[in-house]
């Protein structure tokens, strides 16, 4: 089975062979070394000269600690799916403060909305997801972080869960506070570890938070202490760290750039396929470059669909929440190469016509 | 390098590679099965028919989630060393009201002090670190678990980080709420996953805890929800959900109580050998069947032995925080069997010969 979902994604043996070598120490030179070497490729791909941590959980814990450990006051929460609406209901489940400002499901967010909500409000911090897995959009990061940015006390919290590495996010230039990724996107790792990059500013306010918001096991600035010495905490998932050691060495070979463009490729031959019979579930200019939603124009049997091609050795994912049934999803992200694209729009063009 | 410290441990190469294995979607029927299956393991390991949950991150987080979960009024924190004094401290950031009960390092908990601490406070909760891997002492699980049982209306949270698995744990019956491991002592995997016993009890009473306080990812009503369906809340780590799939099985060829016996025969080994020129840290009656914590009477350079057996390719390790300089450890546990320890022996009588 080829995974085509937006996460887990495919990952290619030599990486998984990575994973399984012996574990190390986790307090030894050999670990310093390895965490070292991992956190700095990492920093380049965020183009960022602060702060990359290592975590073991899953990228939901994170978006738990953005929200405890940065907002003092009151943060507001820009919901546009199904994964920004969970950002705004762990903030009200931790009773953080919060205003959320929402668009259609479909719609992304345009950096005039966010300037007015800033602009009347009393906001001490504001969360994005820069790419919306359940809709398929991807919000103009850029572009609302220079509007972020003319707000000195407000700290930009931002979701890369589904684009990180898979498309360009300059942290400092474009001043961000605090992202995260899961792996098991753009990352291409199997899931379980998450990336955390974190700004200066953003371990300042942390200081100013009380201990009990910050909690320990998400506590930024545990994590920043242990990291300083190149370790973390806790003993973390030496296998997933390994696997980022490989994964960021095919990025140097890859080149940067060469990858986001690849994405970028890999979206446009997705929707072209996918344009003749369906449409796109997101709006004009907010299309995603690491996932496609479709929506079901033809009125096809979305789940024989699903199942055809799974029999073939391909899993493509249905709608999420309450799109489920209305609208498929196609990750085209991480280790996923034209080829594989490719073959895979093959096999659904041979199941179109057997339904 | 071969690990003979307390955590990350030994593991074969056969449960390496089965963590190798390309991913599954983790809504998938495939998913399902696995998650069962590894559960349904652990229950066994256990000796439960209540809960036991699979966690993406390292054990510190479930004793965060312990208390946060569990403590509606207030907490007795026994401490023993230093990874029972970090549960109180735990509790403490979290602003969890609590009493701590001390004794030396060294020494373990008797039923009766526990009955005298529970008698004279207004608890709900009590919290034992099992196995305390800082100074190589096991306390009286099953004893202590009798006393707690006395007090209706207080939950029993155990620290099992580097027992479970090695030693008998009867959690029904010895009436134990919320018992944690990660899995890189006695489950011989690679770090960055937990175990989570839970019981109905304990289900019920974080039912009565605010929101605010369980917080979400750490959340154990979440846990249970998704848990009831085969799966998890968020996107856990599936190599290590192999690689428990495949310990399981080795568990059972081996017969749990064979591999309990394993256990506390490969202890005697070590600490038979250790008598001649060291002492046991742990007070009579307190020996650890996982590992073992040697204080240094006969004044070698323990640095020197230490880097000394590295280079031979075996890592042990050192006195753990304010026992550094002062002692050393071994881990006797999880996949090492009696020609490990008997290799690990030899090699350390070489080299104190040279020293």
């Amino acid at each position: 089975m080829k995974l085509f979902i937006p996460g887990p994604t495919h990952v290619e043996q030599d990486v998984l062979n990575a994973m399984a070598q012996y574990p190390v120490g986790h307090r030894t030179h050999a670990y310093r070394e390895l965490h070292n070497e991992v956190r700095e490729g990492i920093k380049d791909v965020l183009m960022t000269k602060q702060n990359v941590m290592l975590v073991t959980s899953s990228a939901t814990g994170l978006l738990e600690a953005g929200v405890r450990n940065l907002v003092g006051k009151r943060v507001l929460n820009l919901v546009c799916g199904a994964f920004s609406q969970r950002q705004a209901d762990i903030t009200k489940e931790c009773d953080i403060p919060q205003d959320t400002l929402s668009v259609p499901w479909g719609d992304g967010f345009t950096p005039k909305q966010v300037d007015e909500a800033l602009k009347n409000g009393d906001y001490d911090a504001v969360t994005l997801v820069h790419n919306e897995t359940s809709t398929g959009v991807m919000n103009p990061l850029k572009e609302i972080a220079q509007i972020v940015q003319k707000y000195d006390d407000v700290l930009f919290i931002v979701d890369a869960v589904s684009s990180m590495s898979g498309v360009e996010i300059k942290m400092d230039e474009w001043g961000i506070d605090f992202i995260v990724a899961s792996v098991q996107k753009a990352w291409a790792l199997p899931p379980g570890f998450a990336i955390l990059g974190l700004s200066d500013k953003a371990l300042e306010r942390a200081k100013l938070i009380p201990q009990s918001q910050r909690g320990h096991y998400f506590d930024i600035l545990k994590l920043a202490k242990a990291d300083a010495k190149n370790e973390t905490p806790i003993t973390p998932s030496i296998p997933h760290i390994y696997g980022l050691k490989l994964r960021l060495q095919k990025i140097r070979e890859e080149g940067l750039y060469a990858r986001f463009n690849r994405h970028h490729e890999m979206a446009n031959k997705v929707r072209n396929w996918g344009k003749a019979r369906f449409g796109l579930y997101a709006k004009d200019g907010f299309a995603s470059d690491t996932l496609t939603c479709f929506t079901n124009d033809c009125g096809i049997d979305l789940d024989a669909f699903g199942k055809a091609m799974e029999s073939r050795g391909f899993l493509i994912s249905g709608g999420y929440g309450d799109l489920k049934g209305k609208t498929f999803r196609i990750a085209h992200l991480g280790a996923l190469h034209h080829e594989d694209i490719d073959e895979l729009i093959a096999v659904m063009d041979e199941v179109l016509i057997e339904l």
